[in-house]
């Protein structure tokens, strides 16, 4: 980092830990850091630090919150006997945004992975299974992304939770709204062919 | 911000606030963040407030220091009667990465501009000016970039300094090494072309 004082460097430094941020990045982040007004920045800096320090999980759900148990667990309004099954928190948003679902959220933390070590125990599914227990949830929608391992996870959890009498339904793959069928890929159009719908 | 709680609001708030950083980029760091051990983050707070608040400009040069007047300035080896002329502090940054440059700098903090309503008075020139009335500088090297600004400050500064008995140069247009031919507009090539030297 010649040509450049050390706290400009440290700032840099910082910045290109970020992940998709890489020196290039940081530095322009840097240089513009540093141009603003002070109390901008002194904002941008608490905003990050206060973020993180006042973030914590909700013991239920497994989502990022302010409060334990989280607004949405405790709003009666959602208690709906439907539960949605996300890899991490921010798939919560993601179906937040769509305004759709106005049941619960369980947030695995992770979804099963082999390759990587992560089993069953490894994330939220002894919670998952804790929570189904009492009875309340009717369905449980299989959220976790269409890949290998949140297929593995949704059909693993399936499995897990069919024979308690819950019904239990998995997003529908098939062609994003908007999406072109020529470049599509085989798997997609095939799960989309499989999946058609009466119109 | 539906789905996310208010500090990680803030946060993608003040994140997507920076340069280049969308609403979508803004959320995946804000989560990468809140996923990150608190002392990480800290740290990261820190170099981002203590880098502003820290970083001065040098009263002589114009490039962002620690210390006034800046350790570049104050650095005997590098009185060697060559000054560069920059737009910006960043691009210090850059002809130090060259590591082949020795000399002086001095910071314009911008490049005159009719249409954006800044003239020579606006950008220190006068600074400039000051500086070479001591004789010492022997050679002026203009380095502002090479577009319809940054040609018009270099005459301007050219035709100022000149009758001062100082050498004034410019840095060289042309073809960018590693760069072809066929994808080279015209303009560049033209000075390429006419800014040929003997082999």
């Amino acid at each position: 980092m010649s040509g450049m004082i050390e706290p400009l460097a440290r700032m840099v430094n910082q910045l290109s830990k970020l992940p998709g941020v890489g020196q290039k990045t940081a530095q322009r982040l840097a240089y513009h850091i540093v141009s603003l007004p002070e109390d901008q920045v002194r904002e941008l800096a608490a905003a990050i630090y206060n973020g993180k320090k006042q973030v914590r999980f909700c013991s239920i759900c497994g989502n990022y919150a302010t409060e334990d148990p989280c607004a949405m667990c405790r709003d009666d309004d959602r208690k709906n006997g439907m539960l949605c099954v996300v890899k991490d928190p921010r798939d919560v948003a993601a179906m937040e945004r769509m305004r759709e679902f106005n049941g619960q959220y369980h947030v695995l933390h992770g979804v099963i992975s082999p390759l990587q070590g992560v089993g069953p125990d490894d994330i939220r599914i002894r919670e998952l299974m804790q929570r189904l227990s009492d009875g309340s949830i009717k369905e449980v929608i299989l959220a976790t992304n269409p890949d290998v391992e949140g297929e593995a996870t949704a059909a693993y959890l399936a499995r897990l939770i069919k024979p308690l009498g819950i019904r239990v339904t998995r997003i529908a793959h098939g062609v994003p709204v908007g999406a072109d069928l020529e470049y599509t890929d085989e798997m997609t159009l095939s799960r989309a062919f499989s999946g058609r719908s009466e119109i």
